[in-house]
């Protein structure tokens, strides 16, 4: 069956998550609804990455398989007409009829974003968590180094994720500072349901003198969810990328410099 | 009287601009309620600029007089918490009681923001106008270039303005790349109604070759409305920042270097 791929964008704000769920509006209904009307049959997508309640997303990946080959703007233009202006269709292509957007993707990236203000303008409040200033920058530095590599992630994930294997491996990790903004820039082959929160609600509680930076390193052996720091809260969190090739993601780790 | 100068931030997108007028929600209506409820008093407010509807700021300027002394506190995290999320106080100080937000404005930066993209991120769109990839970057260079200096803008400008003069004097004017963006960021004394947005309307039929460069030229001699290009929709533009010592005015110039 012809496979499209899609590249999606969204703010998570107004939504319970990307999957599809009784008694709440998903991303993933409110795309699947747009692509119906667009197309005149049901359809069902799938996402590489199921983004929790109010996580946003530049660049979620979905795939869909169709009864017949469409034209890209009908995908592109039409779906986007029917679209809430929170979510947008940012490109489509042809795939492999074998492509799956979940089990194809060798990595992703994600952002938490943080700024040290005492007042957030309200173009950064819904996007960013708010933070003191006087952050310890050498001990976040320290404590997110720990995490590149194959660990147990168990520490920082929250219960309900449909994975049985708690072990993932971080390809990079850092902090990228600009002007009073500071943001948790982290990659990987795959991350457990709140993973991302739960380290950086982790690594804010050692930039604040809460925990030492060795904590991490201790975490990272399996200690369960409660001996971590808390999981922080959805609207600071992104899905910048999904990688389907390796040079993908080398380049995205190279951009991402660490300046923290 | 006791006189606090406020600085605010506010998306303008579901406002009839700043200034306070019948049947219709303005930013100063919001601001002036939500500081009646705090100090109990009816409070009127002056804004440096009177944005109009749709536009946005992150440095407006507004001053209040006040019957006794108030806690900065108030002033901002109580005034917030009374304001909808789209407005912010960013800041509160005693300014000198015959400071007047207006009339000791020395100048003002507004940005305008154009991405050259297929689709807008639902990041991007309510702060951006779509443009097209292939625009004449070297032709709107020079067009920007000769709008510096002490000119009659009246071929920019909107009727209904206050003003009676239509004499300006514009000491930066330059467009910022950074990726698929490009910005029109323009520094003066002081702006007609709808001036920017009829400078960025024509230097975008300038960009698009739908007219020559040296028409900027020609059209600073006081020619009518209706020679110049249209007026560029509200939501790209964003009043930056107001200033009120020439230090301040320098520096914003210096920082704004023009990339294009």
């Amino acid at each position: 069956m012809p496979t499209y791929k899609l590249s999606l964008a969204y703010r998570g704000t107004a939504y319970a998550g990307w999957q599809r769920q009784e008694n709440a509006v998903t991303v993933q209904e409110i795309l699947e609804d747009a692509l119906a009307g667009v197309l005149g049959e049901a359809v069902a997508v799938v996402g590489a990455s199921r983004t929790d309640a109010g996580v946003h997303a530049r660049g979620q990946t979905v795939h869909l398989r169709l009864a017949r080959e469409v034209e890209r703007g009908a995908l592109v233009f039409g779906v986007n007409h029917r679209l809430p202006e929170d979510v947008r269709v940012l490109d489509a292509q042809r795939a492999d009829d074998r492509f799956h957007a979940r089990f194809a993707a060798l990595g992703k990236e994600y952002r938490y974003r943080c700024i040290a203000a005492e007042v957030l303008s309200p173009f950064d409040a819904p996007f960013a968590l708010r933070v003191e200033r006087d952050l310890d920058r050498a001990a976040l530095a320290a404590a997110t180094a720990t995490l590149v590599g194959r660990h147990d992630f168990t520490a920082f994930a929250l219960a309900g994720g449909a994975h049985q294997d708690p072990v993932r491996t971080v390809t990079h990790a850092g902090w990228e500072a600009r002007g009073a903004e500071l943001d948790l820039v982290i990659l990987g082959d795959g991350f457990l349901r709140g993973m991302v929160r739960g380290i950086a609600g982790t690594l804010l509680e050692i930039a604040c003198g809460k925990r030492p930076a060795s904590d991490v390193g201790r975490l990272l052996g399996g200690l369960p969810r409660g001996e971590a720091g808390p999981t922080a809260p959805a609207h600071g969190l992104c899905l910048e990328r999904v990688f389907y090739d390796a040079t993908g993601a080398l380049a995205a780790t190279e951009s991402s410099s660490s300046l923290c």
